[in-house]
């Protein structure tokens, strides 16, 4: 199953104890140094390699602790810091000595993997054959949360439980959970994120989307929130920076945690995303952000709290939409029914096959129909809880009320005592990104719609309380006179709350949180037998799969993972050839208002790059992004791109609007990942005086 | 001065005498045949390329005046064949036998060159240093005249004097006139046309730009107006029609008639082109052409008669902008400053150069001051002619009245015994492309921003008329209820008409003709003037061009020029690279609504290109069009594309948008031409069925 075409490798988001297998076509792709070294999570480069939490990749560059990641992955820690006088996220922030780094505040995170182990008996250790599919699913999270927690009795460990090719194994991972991140350099916006909505996903590409951070933690080497005598962090690895960067056809690889891929989902799961999916998300998504930028045009502080969210809310537009283009214009669906209907004929070649995985089949066909009929009233429910942030406060004191009469380890994940301290850091947060106003037209949106769905298809205990609460106006108005929510005071007290306390409050929005759950607490019944189902049926599903098509990896779910490939262009239409490298020149010519609007002080040194040290002679200039062949995915996003060698050469920050839907499909003719090339970011310090870093960084003395 | 670099040569277009002397460099470049041979305008290639009258080139593709030329060189054609209800335009025309070819009307004319002689000596016979500027210009008209009338005594020959070099040469030029055109085969709008304005000047392009005409003449081989027993005409050369076509790199040339340039322009012109006359061009002709627009929506019949004013006026508007946005986007202005500046050191590094030149050009730029004075008024009134055909249709019945009364050889050019018969032809054809309404809205609009000038900046005959007829509305009321001019008897009865019944006459078209000529004729006075000071500056002008400047063709002036460079592709932006050659596939992938609406059975072929013999193994399908680095202008547009042996390859078509300031500065990085590939008119062909034209043509038995 490892013998890998050169082709083949390209696609793939390998687990580092697979790259040893691969050796041979590693090493004929261009990799310099020992596969097994690549194996090795404790040792360069894969040592160095960190996440940020779930939705960013970083990686440390220097023994101090100095972190490098993409300035969009930072963007919340630099609102922490921001207000309307004084946006840092806008001028961006460089500070001029180690006292000058700016605390990205109380929920800023940098996590170190330690250890990774199959756990995979332990967890299925008490389920049996027969055992019922809601029970299953009690059982498994039972043994995970075990698990979770034995390992956290460890100081400052965060462990999770991962499982990979569908649930037929899993990883008990261990990590060091680093509570003092403080912005070192960021750039402006303006280089940043140049180009913005315009610019996202396409190519060329002209984006300074890097940042530096650095961990700190106690004086006595244990991590520790933030404290102004904390000292910096001494990973046990960091990344030896390239000035040398890389040429069109050189070999790259990348480290990072990509999020999550849907590569082997089946071809009705692709047909209701097409169909129906993503275009309900473009247009609701869609709404949302006209709303929050109708608000941010209103008030400057606004906009600096709402940026985050209008940008993810773009982002994702843009990539629902760039799938549904890539299913029109490419055969994605074809190759995607194509493969099912040889999974299909492989079923039925065979008695014993048919026997074993034809209900397998069956029986997932109808949990997606079933899915499929449940999908608005999902959508236009628990949308309200990352839409409104006063709800979602209330609603998670209920459920940390609820879960708190239960043992810790019978608690659902996400309400045990291990989440407390990162729950309270995110209200404490909240202060510098509420935003009433938005907060009340983004619920009103989704009420409204909710409001819309024929009867039966709407959640119950939400009709019935808005019923009681005057309609849609009359919820509104109730919700939003003076929201106590909306103070930090009133946000603390929801931690202290208990069951009866809320059930029996008049503060709408208490009475609404326990309306709420009690129509997902029904759901969440449903969706855990669902879960069971899975976990019973998916194993035999990826088995079909692995028997009846070439199968290596398992689909990303946030773990690290290393993807390899090859600097180069792509032909995005005819008679168009896209080069993979672009210039400070390029950047310069796009150079005019919002947002181009690149800072004076780098255009006037444009013209001087052949004097930089990280002028390319090939270019002849300074480059500033490039794209390669390799895998990725969102959760990628920071990760460090490394040469042939193992060394620092970039950031990668994006994947191309022409194969977005990579996701589900890789297509090796199309699929790239665009990067910061290091050169760029080593030449927008030199530009800025920040000899220090540079220093830090190894490339100069 | 004719030592040049290979990078040079691309730019030049070249005088056929002049190829001889450039042999190495041609041979160098790539030239296959005798240098000698293609200064032979009687031999073949030159032989076979002939002139479509002034605005398109054209070329002999077999024995039987066959001819090859662009599908919008044809427009005018296929209008005098279309109604609403049969749009030969739209549909596309195949003439399955020769007695199906269809007549395109009596304006329709193939000029075929048969001797070209300098007359320079003869033009300024009685021009003395000390003559005066009107009577200057006066001379070498009266010259040019009797040069014209000389040779026109031969039967159905054309002759024409042009200068060459600001007016240093003068060549008499006698063609034969062919009067039977008749269209052979025309791809529908949709393929012809394809991408329409959207495409217009872009690259990748996939436009079919060709149409194939027949010249037919008297049995007795003279030229003849349409006669349906006319028969072929018999070139004396035609060209060879490559299947084989042309690769990335390869050597190729293009003979045709390019219209003008101004590559030897003062700095002063290109200023004022880019602060004035090129915006104001673009809002005036942009207003026109919405309102021609709106006035096509409304009915059909409309659209098929103004499309070819709005095809002119879109590429028009586009040209301008894509002037304007070279003039900000590359280095031409300060190229053409730097020139200058060197030109000026050159005058006034030496007493002797300062003395003679520096005259020379303080007037000259006193007469360009004169000029952008009145540019507003001329404008606004001359404008006029050619947005209100019936204004036209009046005023050249009224000067051909006033010029009768002179001998012939006195008369001004263009109203000579010898137009006469032109001038009836277009009488005529006007039945098939006049629309009344959208006249109105033209004249409107011309006398509307006419009367928004300062007084003293009118035309005051024109104020006056317009005063004594009842302001704006009551002039328009008057010219347009029932208008006499709107019909073929009207249009020819100012044919017969003399001055006296003109100036007596209360017809409203008739009198404002008077007073637009009453205000037209003065400033002919004073433009006389200018053009006998330019005769006597521009030979002294282009003296000092020559002596402070690399310097070696003559400005375009629609004489035949042969051009050369090679297949090359182009970088329009940072990490952006354009391939030389499209495909058919690509033509598939942009189909779509209009104008992006290729036909079916076309798209229905395009996955069978690799059973034609036209597919290209490199490029891995039939190819569509191609770029070259060689220089072409308007005027260029159907001329023959020849390979390094003189075979066609293809028709030029287009320049590059991002080059579109090549008119005034020739950029070897970024100036290319367009070409439709001959293999895709050869694919076409196949598509259609139309075996007897690909076997007239030579590639098939």
């Amino acid at each position: 199953m490892l013998i890998l075409s050169l082709l083949l490798a390209d696609e793939g988001m390998w687990m580092p104890e697979q790259l040893p297998e691969m050796a041979d076509t590693l090493n004929e792709m261009g990799l310099e140094i020992p596969a097994e070294q690549l194996a090795d999570t404790s040792a360069q480069p894969l040592g160095s390699i960190v996440s940020l939490g779930g939705y960013c990749s970083a990686s440390f560059l220097s023994p101090d602790g100095l972190i490098g990641t993409n300035h969009h992955c930072v963007s919340g820690l630099l609102q922490v810091n921001s207000t309307a006088e004084n946006n840092v996220g806008e001028t961006g922030y460089l500070a001029a000595t180690r006292a000058d780094e700016l605390s990205g505040g109380p929920g800023a995170r940098v996590f170190v993997v330690e250890a990774i182990e199959d756990v995979t008996e332990a967890v299925n250790a008490k389920v049996r054959k027969w055992t019922k599919d809601g029970k299953r699913y009690e059982l498994v999270e039972r043994a995970k949360k075990e698990l979770i927690a034995e390992c956290e009795t460890q100081p400052n460990r965060r462990c999770q439980v991962s499982p990979y090719y569908g649930g037929q194994e899993f990883r008990l991972i261990t990590k060091l959970e680093i509570q003092d991140i403080r912005i070192v350099y960021a750039p402006p916006d303006s280089v940043g994120n140049y180009g913005d909505e315009i610019d996202n996903w396409m190519w060329p590409r002209h984006s300074g989307d890097f940042a530096l951070l650095r961990a700190y933690v106690a004086s006595d080497g244990s991590s520790a929130p933030y404290a102004e005598d904390n000292v910096p962090y001494q990973p046990p690895s960091h990344l030896k920076v390239s000035a040398e960067g890389v040429q069109d056809g050189d070999f790259v690889m990348v480290a990072g945690y990509p999020g999550g891929t849907y590569r082997y989902r089946t071809s009705r799961n692709l047909r209701f995303a097409h169909e129906v999916r993503y275009p309900e998300y473009i247009d609701f998504i869609g709404t949302a952000k006209g709303l929050m930028e109708a608000e941010s045009a209103r008030d400057p502080e606004a906009a600096a709290r709402l940026a985050a969210p209008i940008g993810w809310m773009g982002n994702s537009t843009k990539y629902f939409t760039g799938n549904l283009e890539n299913f029109e214009t490419t055969d994605v669906v074809q190759r995607k029914e194509a493969d099912w209907a040889e999974t299909m004929a492989w079923v039925e070649s065979d008695r014993v096959n048919t026997k074993i995985y034809g209900p397998v089949f069956e029986e997932l066909d109808e949990l997606d129909a079933e899915s499929e009929r449940d999908f608005k009233r999902s959508m236009y429910t628990e949308s309200a809880l990352w839409m409104s942030s006063l709800l979602s406060v209330a609603h998670d004191g209920y459920r940390f009320a609820v879960e708190r009469e239960k043992p810790d380890l019978e608690r659902d994940r996400g309400f045990q005592d291990r989440d407390a301290e990162r729950h309270k850091a995110g209200l404490e947060r909240m202060e510098d990104s509420l935003w009433v106003p938005a907060d009340r037209q983004l619920l009103e949106l989704v009420l409204t719609r909710h409001k819309a769905l024929p009867p039966e298809q709407q959640a119950a205990p939400l009709t019935a309380w808005m019923e009681t609460h005057g309609g849609l106006e009359g919820s509104l108005t109730a919700l939003y006179d003076e929201p106590s929510l909306a103070t930090l005071e009133g946000r603390m007290a929801t931690l202290e709350m208990d069951r009866e306390a809320y059930e029996s409050s008049d503060d709408p929005w208490l009475s609404l949180a326990v309306a709420f759950e009690s129509y997902l607490s029904e759901k969440r019944v449903r969706d855990e037998e669902r879960k069971g189902a899975m976990l019973r049926l998916m194993p035999l599903y990826m088995d079909a799969l692995k028997a009846s098509r070439e199968y290596v990896y398992p689909d990303a779910n946030n773990t690290l993972r290393v993807t390899v490939g090859h600097v180069k262009g792509y032909s995005p239409r005819d008679a168009v050839w896209y080069r993979p490298h672009t210039t400070v020149a390029g950047m310069v010519a796009k150079a005019g208002e919002d947002p181009f609007d690149a800072p004076e002080r780098f255009v006037a040194e444009a013209p001087n790059t052949k004097d930089s040290s990280y002028f390319d002679e090939n270019l002849g200039d300074v480059p500033v992004n490039f794209l390669s062949t390799l895998d990725s995915t969102g959760g990628n996003s920071g990760s460090a791109t490394l040469n042939s060698k193992g060394e620092l050469v970039g950031f990668l920050f994006d994947g191309n609007y022409e194969a977005m839907s990579a996701d589900w499909l890789f297509d090796p003719v199309l699929t790239r990942s665009i990067h910061v090339d290091a050169r760029y970011m080593l030449w927008l310090l030199e530009v800025e005086g920040a000899d220090h870093l540079l220093t830090e960084l190894g490339v100069t003395e």
